[in-house]
């Protein structure tokens, strides 16, 4: 039987996409590039954003969600692709309307969110089969927002985080690896608490660093008519969606205090050698951290070219 | 009379540029696409680098450096591109080639290096006509090296700042205000002290931020292998020239400490309302820094189009 990521994924009926911004959106995209033969349906609180889906092609239908709304009668494999806020309420519509099914198979929850230690929990405490809950966190996005800045390539050539657990069913695990591969990530499998504290490192603490950077150029008088290419890139995810990372900050606190205390010692030896005068110190600290750069961004794969209206935030 | 900056910039028969790197380099073709119709000399101390730069076009002939270069007979702009570290010592061949000259007017001197009080502490103390000398700071760049990946459109729409001082000679400030604006950038005055704060703010303390981002993905297991599109912007910079980032540091440690301390006070801020839940100070954070970037940002020139071997970098 043919096991390609598209071949498996094409015998789930229904795709039901929970949130179409710009995350949501490109997922819709990218499985109707990727040749996906499915019902692509769109879920939102908003009449008005599912409509922008809708008109943007990221979607085939859409539905207002509600407690009811969970109901289906076909296979269906849900991605909430909203705010990691809305992912508790999300879970027990999920369940009430499981609840009331006759025969409650055939559905199959993961998410592409931040933080995998609480919202696993949430999945396992809430959900009536939790055994088909996958956590995921694909490693890509944009600082834009919206179904308007869509694009079917966001995730390809990115890393895709799982966290399956001990009683993760295996064919739900497969349905959701098949559907990351779909949209062209490469899969990394770790347990919750792995994830939150390796994602905190090269994604939370950046994301904190580059919102006291924006401040502390604001509060130095003339700092932004002379802010240029470095301040820009060390600052881009500053302008990301600040629900989304309210969100992070408060399921990942424990991880991020961590990492920025690690991050306070590490500059404050760097102070202290600086006013020291100890440049061979100074010295070794780029040199070591360009050469891991250098290495890490050989592996990556080339990045798409810029597109769109804000393409010059790109 | 026509007061034109490539106007002023033509009356300067030529034009040296110490350094013929990415930054001399892109100097070199900006003036030829600018309509420079002088001699674009590009002078350093290995000829390979040199017969580099002559092969990309970036200038039109070259000279490695020595005590005697500097008895011009003719009208010179003189550029230093070079890492801050060597201008010192390029302050006193000029000024050992002046002293030997009968007539010492004609060279006009300025920089592009990342520092200015030592730069032009140095200037005034080794120089035989100080007032000759202003110095300037093109925020522009490229964490990429070598004429070979030059560029003539990298000081476009960017800011440069220039900071004379009280025995400025004005044709000489009006020769490197207008070399700079036919590079296409736009002018800042300041002095040299407030200069080294500012750009400590919006410059240094970024790559010293994302020197410590590199290492701290580093040294967390599987780290490098989820890092995606957020880590390479925010440590883009740690890619740059180990050399010239040793002396940017070297040459502005009261002002990078300085900076330094009030990050690790905001960072610690935010650590301790982190902890204690402070769900309202966190939003507060993101949403001022989200406003300050989005409104920085569409003050911002479009970035020019992605080019080069090492396009997915840019």
């Amino acid at each position: 039987m043919d096991q390609t990521p598209i071949t498996i994924l094409n015998r789930i009926p229904q795709i039901a996409i929970v949130g179409v911004g710009l995350l949501g959106g490109s997922i819709g995209l990218a499985l109707k590039q990727a040749g996906y033969t499915g019902r692509r349906l769109g879920v939102g609180r908003r009449a008005s954003s599912l409509e922008q889906a809708l008109a943007c092609g990221c979607v085939d239908e859409v539905a207002v969600t509600s407690p009811k709304l969970w109901a289906f009668d076909q296979s269906t494999l849900v991605i909430l692709a909203s705010p990691i806020g809305s992912f508790e309420a999300m879970f027990r519509e999920i369940a009430t309307a499981r609840a009331s099914q006759d025969k409650p198979a055939g559905l199959i929850v993961t998410d592409a969110g931040s933080t995998k230690e609480m919202v696993c929990s949430w999945a396992s405490h809430t959900l009536p089969e939790p055994g088909w809950f996958v956590g995921s966190h694909p490693m890509a996005g944009s600082e834009k927002q919206g179904p308007e800045h869509a694009q079917a390539d966001l995730f390809h050539d990115r890393p895709c985080i799982i966290t399956p657990q001990a009683d993760t069913q295996s064919q739900a695990l497969q349905a959701v690896e098949a559907f990351w591969q779909t949209l062209g990530m490469t899969l990394v499998r770790m347990s919750p608490q792995e994830h939150d504290q390796v994602v905190a490192a090269v994604s939370h603490l950046p994301h904190a660093l580059a919102v006291l950077l924006v401040l502390t150029a604001a509060a130095q008088p003339g700092g932004l008519d002379v802010a240029s290419g470095g301040f820009r890139d060390t600052t881009r995810i500053a302008s990301g969606d600040v629900t989304i990372w309210q969100d992070i900050f408060k399921t990942n606190r424990r991880a991020v205090i961590d990492m920025i205390d690690r991050f306070t010692h590490d500059l404050t030896d760097l102070r202290q050698r600086l006013k020291a005068g100890d440049d061979a110190y100074l010295l070794d600290q780029l040199t070591r951290a360009k050469t891991v750069r250098d290495q890490w961004s050989l592996r990556q794969a080339p990045a798409r070219p810029v597109r769109g209206p804000s393409s010059h935030e790109q």
